[in-house]
């Protein structure tokens, strides 16, 4: 069985000074994904909650969105030369009538036949496959799915230091990203790292998914790095209505959240922030003008 | 054509005060890079570079190793509903002659049949398909190919603020991953940057390819990030003897490394960093032993 973190020798240089000592290093692994047996994705990890992985990681890709949907996962047995498990491939069974999607899916990114292929085609395949759409905190409280979230930018900026204190890892390797969920008042629900940060999401995801916790309608995601498409991407499929960064986004995330009504934060740092899309959720005391 | 920047509007929030602004973001989109017409892989990047990027990554499949087995690149043209050219799909045409693999590739990662995925096999798969053995500065100065690298602490110490300050695009956005070529003695070569860490040294690879450089065993590697098995396996395939990185490497890449006879060092900060392998190419004036 993997672990998540592996100690190898390191020669540390300080101001001249040479010593060799121990050093602990995340551990980093290939996880295949097979989906009812087949080969779905391969993706580097730090082992341990793989099964919350590959089943986050579908979800993101809009083949689970249920706990029943899924009727199995487990570690693909002895197949190396010595009969050993290497706990390096996962197979997921879908539970009877849910659609086997017919994928070739690169990272999470749709492939297509056409040479059309743009930032708007990645937009359009989250859109029409995202199962839960983040209409709360449109002013339309009539939806009876759940409450608007509303927050405080002061909630916000204690996220990043709160998410910060929980990573342990982190702590031991400096190598780790880490994905917080947080209710919107700043507790923090559960927290997942990884080598990866969009395999932190996945984990994060797929362990709501497995306690029946989706849609994440009521809940904000912290991740410690940048905003990528590919992590809005999750934070939509999984009904995040809120994701905050550490760091910049790129243009199309932003584009992704301002068409799915996501709200997304980037640049909190202390009591700074900025917000990109969706500022309907945030508790904004001053008018927003042009300066 | 794709921008490497995009102008969104933002809102900023400092210290309770609001207000809305333009802001340049980095700009991501997909690119599927084909081969020989089939698909092969896509990839979010920030656009510019594209030939050189998907060169660059089949550099590091192994699939392309001098400029002369490369025929052609070409964006693949018109085939959205209104004609146009999205300049997101490239087509690249080996040379006749030039094996085309038959490879069923997730993002850099070699996929396998057996459920005996394992770090190891990650390993075997780059040790097998380097073109280019790691083998100068191990004191074998009679290969005849290359003389070996070797190359000061204090000089790559002043890396990463060189990296830095030649970084253009990150000046305008704060969200961008870089890649710097430089030579043992410190004097940048290239760089490129990216939305994505593996895109820049793609890029950064490919070009040198295009310009009939490689293998780069004069060279030293220097990444913004962390050091990922990821990025040490394009460091093998490109025959670069030396990668740094400003922040903490796997236990994979490490292990590749110490397999391969690549320099690895991380945390690369100040007078401070951590050798984790290859440090036969390290001039330490200082005895090495244990503390």
């Amino acid at each position: 069985m993997g672990r998540v973190t592996e100690r190898r020798r390191v020669i540390r240089i300080r101001d001249g000074a040479v010593s060799t000592r121990p050093d602990t290093l995340v551990a980093e692994e290939p996880l295949e994904i097979r989906l009812n047996g087949k080969p779905l994705a391969i993706t580097m990890r730090t082992p341990g909650d793989d099964f919350a992985l590959a089943a986050g990681f579908l979800v993101s890709e809009g083949v689970l969105g249920r706990a029943d949907e899924l009727a199995n996962i487990v570690y693909c047995a002895g197949a190396t030369e010595d009969g050993s498990n290497t706990y390096n491939v996962v197979d997921v069974t879908l539970a009877p009538g849910v659609p086997v999607p017919d994928i070739t899916l690169e990272r999470n990114v749709y492939t297509t036949s056409s040479c059309g292929l743009c930032g708007k085609a990645s937009l359009d395949a989250v859109r029409t496959t995202a199962r839960w759409p983040l209409v709360d905190g449109l002013g339309d409280e009539a939806d009876g799915v759940s409450p608007p979230v509303r927050i405080e930018p002061e909630t916000l900026s204690v996220l990043p230091d709160r998410l910060r204190a929980a990573q342990r890892v982190f702590d031991r390797t400096g190598g780790l990203h880490a994905a917080g969920l947080f209710t919107p008042d700043g507790e923090l629900l559960d927290l997942r790292e990884d080598v990866g940060r969009h395999n932190a999401v996945d984990k994060l995801v797929g362990r709501a998914l497995q306690q029946g916790l989706l849609p994440l309608s009521g809940s904000v995601l912290m991740v410690s790095g940048r905003a990528s498409f590919e992590l809005a991407q999750k934070a939509v499929m999984a009904g995040i209505p809120v994701l905050a960064a550490v760091s910049a986004p790129s243009s199309l995330a932003v584009d992704l959240a301002a068409e799915t009504g996501l709200t997304l934060v980037g640049f909190l740092r202390g009591t700074s922030m900025n917000v990109y899309a969706g500022e309907q959720r945030l508790a904004l005391r001053t008018a927003v003008g042009g300066t």
